[in-house]
């Protein structure tokens, strides 16, 4: 019998499974929370961060590997365990040395924020990425419209350009700058390698025609010059490659046999992609999670303004896959339960032993659309797509004296899916048709008003995977292709899928008043996204 | 030695003082709360009631008469007590039979709200208020401008209105539609008289002219036809008469002695007027309650668009008294209090024997202005000036992860300050200048952090009186009037006026600041109170 191993690295902890490449079954799982999490307010040394900073340390990361292999591979002979396979957080970024050690481990740099690793959520590099915008416009950049027009502070050049400018022993310092995704290839295989997923996606890489030009660099800052294929790793690896062999210092270290194969890694919103069967054209995924992501697959390159644009053949060969993005998604939710949930309401969920969101739920379901008088918008974390723009903020409209907890959580709860639907209609309205979406995530599974309510406001059956650990999972399926046992990675989901768990079908009536709803918030959106740039005169007041 | 009785007739209880007319000094304090207090989810029976009703109990009002006189009097001997007054809020309408009595207490109606007391707040009459107003601007009735344009739902002729097509039995039984203000002098005197704080501010009541005429009346419901001296009261008395002499019947009821004064009663907010000593032309009383008010005395006689209008003569002979409000104050903050704080906060308040409210302000006092990035809309009960609409909402913009809820709790209270300031603008770009300004209502003591946004936003010095139970006060002081211990209330008022408990002046850099934030919610409240109606459309799909 042969297994691999899927690890799934998310933004504050890694889960694995060990899977059965022929039954498809989960034969082991193991998780390992990050010991630093998200540092966004110190550094382990105690010295304070700035607003919007949120950085990891890369020890975490490989603690993680090595301890959640250590916990797969003993349910099995691990002479049966014939790849491994990965997904991260991205862009995730890290300065290495000419050693592969991380910078923030030098006693030097301890107290440099610039040397720990920029988690994809670090909101430190906006000026940098309006700067990187500005020049790609102003010389006519051909590659500025295949990333959407704007350039996202979550990428990989404003972070880097954001070192440089802020800490340049850090920058003289780096080897290279690196994925943390390419990290732990690197960690496996010993070999720099720069996955298409990262690259394509977050590092202005554009397939048949690379990075952009050392011009373009070097007009951006002198400094810059030359980094591709130095700081920056050019060896990018394609879809239907493989990140390489295991190590034989690897496989020491993981308990494996060396050589077996290292499959290539993916951003980790598309890592499930295979497990979900998402991999035909016209196929969205919704991935549910701590922020909220869409990706589609399609036959048609266009690029459209405000996505993250799409990447030929960097995860199916032969398929564009579109990604799209908001900013925070759970995240909302839990500021929600942290900040604004009487006390009332967390001692009765704690009497009755379930969880607020579970209290605010079994309430917020009884109401009917629109009768809370409420209309939010979704941006507590400023808006990745379409609109590009970190400076924006959330808002809650329509409060009364009567106004109740749940009645907001709800209010939250739409606003994230009319921010979906804005993307999706983004895409419809390019031309590019959206057939079956399947949602992933936890909650997706947990949160049947939420399911019901995308259903309806999109106008669209959804359809729910039972598939947990998706992200996992479909690593393990890419390591299935790495190592031969399939031919490809779309054969390997084809043949493990398993039917959804559930399907929601949009309701008429509620259709119709989610229509009304939209449009209003299709309104405000517009007016505070576009028209009256209030937001960004707060936060500018704000950090004054 | 003299004395005189002063009640002031509040939303959720009644609170009398018992004051030396020489000294000015408190002899006795007495309260009473409600105990029905506010009915605005169910009658007494259970009958469950609409959203926007606010109805209270008339025997609640007689309780308190009775047992706060009982307790003030057995201060000093009955003999010396010479007058009484008091304050009501309004308009707070009530339809009695022939014999005075309350159709409530009669059991046929007791399972009918409009036969309750429909409380100040009650928004149960918004269409009639807007068919009042229609028909006023389509005959061109030239009282509609003295009333700012717009007639208030919560004014008496749309609460009558309401009642009579929505329950004719109630109507066609009721003798008197009448204040329950005026109700308490009817109590006192066994005289029905109608004081011109009510008549001129909520009953359309104008010096000189009269209420409006019978064609209007007739237009508006042939039912209506001949209603001013039946069912509501045209025996007008002005600010310098007196309600009449205490009757025998109510001499023994309370246990004070026949023909003592009773005052002319006004409406609650005014009373505090001579007790702060706000009797000249160009001074403003700030009142923070429940909800807000604004009060100013002026000479020039002009319509103001917006505002409840002005009473010539109706509180101090010669001087025109501007009235503006808020629909919500207080309200607000305990709203927030109530629904939107977490436990860790709570607790940390029980734990250390404070209010929720004294913990808030004590983290939000360390924000500096613009430092949460937030801004709120104060109308979470509507918008009473100058918007007239009480359909508008609340709105709290800027929210992010990281935003606490003391920022919120701030943001909130700057947003009613910016209300006010677009009251005393409007005032101003009217002609009328504002001069002194002082704030009255335990807030306004207790919340220094408050009364220097006041200071700050207003950009004037901003006095805070030491008098405690202002209005029960200045009630006394209108008996010691009436009684004839003084030629006149301003007189009384000059008299026994105390100096400030604290000034607040302006602090440069933040009305610098908040200059920049007035102009942003400025323009938030024409876009949402104008431009788009958004909550008004909310508030529609809310109630479908």
């Amino acid at each position: 019998m042969k297994y691999t191993i899927g690890i799934d690295f998310g933004t504050l902890s890694a889960r694995g499974v060990l899977v059965n490449s022929v039954s498809g079954e989960v034969v082991a799982e193991a998780s390992y929370e990050y010991p630093h999490a998200v540092m966004d307010s110190a550094l382990p040394s105690g010295k304070t961060l700035p607003e919007g900073y949120a950085l990891q340390h890369p020890l975490d990361y490989k603690e993680a590997l090595v301890l959640i292999t250590e916990r797969l591979r003993s349910a099995v002979s691990a002479d049966d365990i014939v790849g491994i396979g990965f997904d991260f957080t991205a862009c995730t970024l890290l300065p290495i040395d000419e050693r592969g050690e991380p910078l923030c481990l030098r006693d030097e740099f301890a107290d440099d924020p610039h040397a720990y690793v920029k988690l994809w959520k670090h909101h430190g590099a906006e000026q940098y990425a309006r700067e990187i915008t500005e020049l790609a416009e102003s010389r006519g950049e051909s590659w500025l419209s295949l990333f959407g027009g704007k350039i996202s502070c979550e990428w990989a050049i404003p972070k880097i350009l954001e070192t440089l400018r802020s800490s340049r022993s850090v920058f003289d310092a780096a080897a290279r700058f690196t994925e943390a995704g390419d990290y732990i290839s690197y960690l496996l295989t010993g070999e720099h390698t720069a996955a298409i997923s990262f690259a394509g996606y977050k590092w202005l890489y554009v397939s048949g025609e690379g990075f952009p030009t050392n011009d373009y660099f070097e007009a951006l800052d002198p400094a810059l010059s030359g980094i591709i294929g130095s700081k920056i790793c050019d060896n990018v690896i394609f879809a239907d490659g493989s990140a390489g062999k295991l190590s034989s210092t690897a496989a020491e270290m993981l308990g494996l046999r060396e050589g077996i194969a290292v499959a290539l890694p993916v951003i980790d919103a598309h890592a499930a992609m295979p497990a979900l069967d998402v991999m035909r054209e016209g196929e969205l995924m919704l991935i549910l999670g701590t922020s909220g992501c869409q990706i589609l697959n399609a036959r048609e390159k266009i690029n459209i303004y405000g996505t993250a644009g799409y990447v030929y053949g960097g995860i199916i060969p032969g398929l564009a896959t579109y990604e799209a993005g908001q900013a925070s998604f759970g995240d909302n939710f839990d500021w929600f339960v942290r900040s604004s949930v009487p006390e009332e309401y967390t001692r009765e969920a704690r009497e009755r032993g379930i969880s607020v969101h579970t209290l605010l739920r079994e309430r917020a379901s009884k109401l009917a659309v629109g009768q809370s008088g409420l209309l939010a918008l979704d941006w507590l974390n400023g808006n990745r797509s379409i609109l590009v723009d970190p400076k924006l903020s959330g808002l809650v409209l329509g409060i009364t004296l009567a106004t109740k907890p749940e009645e907001i959580y709800r209010a939250l709860i739409e606003a994230v899916v009319f921010g979906t639907k804005v993307i999706l209609d983004t895409y419809e309205q390019a031309g590019i048709a959206i057939g079956k979406i399947t949602a992933a995530g936890g909650i997706a599974l947990k949160d049947e008003m939420m399911m019901q309510i995308y259903s309806d406001v999109l106008n669209k059956d959804i359809y729910v995977s039972a598939r947990s650990q998706a992200g996992a999972y479909g690593s393990a399926e890419a390591a299935m292709a790495a190592a031969g046992i399939y031919e490809s990675i779309e054969r390997a989901a084809a043949t493990l899928a398993v039917p959804a768990a559930r399907v929601y079908h949009p309701i008429a009536g509620n259709v119709e008043k989610y229509a009304v709803l939209f449009a209003e918030y299709k309104r405000l959106h517009d007016y505070f996204g576009k028209e009256n740039l209030l937001m960004h005169r707060l936060r500018a007041m704000k950090c004054e």
